[in-house]
């Protein structure tokens, strides 16, 4: 029986506030278990790049990451979002470690080239997970906490969407732990109908997705997310959800069924 | 015979340019056995901080930190200078890890108190290195890298000072490694006159240091950097030295006499 590893992944709707921050570093640091956190941006980094000057553009969600985001994103995302939850989580008496792929080479990646004319800048495309790097914090009771970053081994630092981060980390440490996936964000969960809150789909799995992309069920904007998800799950990961902040302090409850859980 | 530890402090003048970044990080590498490095911040800090709308106001050589100026020593020491470094080592084939002293609860600091009516705001005084932290990561074959920057175990980082973060470091090290603690900054060492680069001082003990202090000999702003050494060397410390980034790469040569060596 492998121990089980918690890996969450938070985004802009639990960053961009001090105050939820705090709130969810706290109920986060209750879990029991190992646990490993990876973070995205939010707000504070299109802020912060207006201020400086560098000019925010989004092809496909996707942000485009010249000279001058890079070392923005770099500042926000690996400096003051990353250290900041460190900080609030030593303040919960948990050791953590803030890293970038770029520290212990954790997580090599390579340049996304250019796609149907679309530059996407310093944006990377993950080569290698070093598991044993991970799991070396984990058994000395430190927990990961990984920004959107990852590096090329060229002496360059590259922007890398926080989703796909959780989802190869989780899929790489599958082999020593029961990993279950979850992803923090500003819905519920799956929803029938997006302005529906009560459309909840409690329980997917591979099959009942691929009738529920079928029948247009599932909104565009789910779609990279759960397939991604899905293909966690059949490279190992033990189970992923899909949850907001509120239902959070109920991720270890197995009767509570306020979120979505893909299995 | 323990084995030896190479720790190096670089300022400003090695940081602000990327090109001089880069030419030190090549040498750095390439010094043999177990290193770590320790990194201030420059220019870069305050022009950053003036974009952003942090005044910066200096008094007796220390920026006082408020609110806003902590968020951006965060972001530019904690994220754009250390992930860079880290990178760049990366590229040499080395592996790091960036740190803050909130990382690992590595380096535990106090607020300052407010003295004489000056609110230094988030600066820190050092009250615990995790020795054996640094020693699990250098026995794993990474460097660590730390940025000018600790916290106080309440979910606060605080702005410390780089020279004195190298040399609690270098103390609490001494008992497991033979440390040579380097500060590599603009000057070819200890000069005699400080508008004559040829009035170099090549080797100093404590007891000549008195003399020259009793002497009026060693600068002012030299007096902290070298008390902070004598202390370090009479806290365990092998040796100092004192030496820019001309003389780096002789760093190892003991017929090189082209900078301070303090013993």
């Amino acid at each position: 029986m492998k121990e089980e590893l918690t890996v969450v992944k938070i985004g802009g709707n639990v960053i961009d506030e001090e105050s939820t921050l705090k709130e969810f570093i706290s109920v986060f640091s209750q879990l029991p278990g190992k646990k490993l956190l990876v973070h995205g941006g939010g707000k504070i980094a299109t802020k912060i790049a207006t201020s400086l000057g560098a000019e925010t553009r989004m092809i496909n969600g996707r942000r485009i990451t010249d000279d001058k985001m890079i070392d923005v994103v770099v500042m926000v995302y690996g400096g003051l979002i990353n250290k900041k939850i460190v900080s609030l989580l030593s303040k919960e008496k948990e050791k953590s470690m803030g890293l970038t792929g770029a520290d212990g080479n954790c997580i090599l990646a390579e340049k996304r080239p250019i796609v149907d004319g679309v530059d996407y800048g310093w944006v990377g495309d993950i080569k290698a997970v070093d598991a044993g790097f991970f799991r070396a914090l984990l058994e000395a009771g430190i927990i990961p906490v990984l920004c959107a970053l990852t590096h090329d081994g060229q002496g360059h630092l590259l922007n890398t969407n926080a989703d796909t981060i959780a989802g190869e980390v989780a899929v790489a440490l599958s082999p020593s732990y029961n990993v279950a996936l979850s992803y923090c964000f500003e819905w519920r969960g799956v929803l029938k109908d997006v302005d529906d809150p009560n459309s909840l789909i409690k329980r997917i799995d591979a099959k009942l997705y691929e009738k529920l992309k079928a029948d247009g069920i599932v909104s565009a904007g789910m779609i990279p997310k759960l397939d991604n998800a899905f293909a966690a799950i059949k490279r190992g990961v033990a189970k992923v959800n899909i949850l907001n902040l509120e239902s959070f302090p109920y991720l270890n409850d197995r009767n509570y069924e306020g979120y979505t859980k893909l299995h």
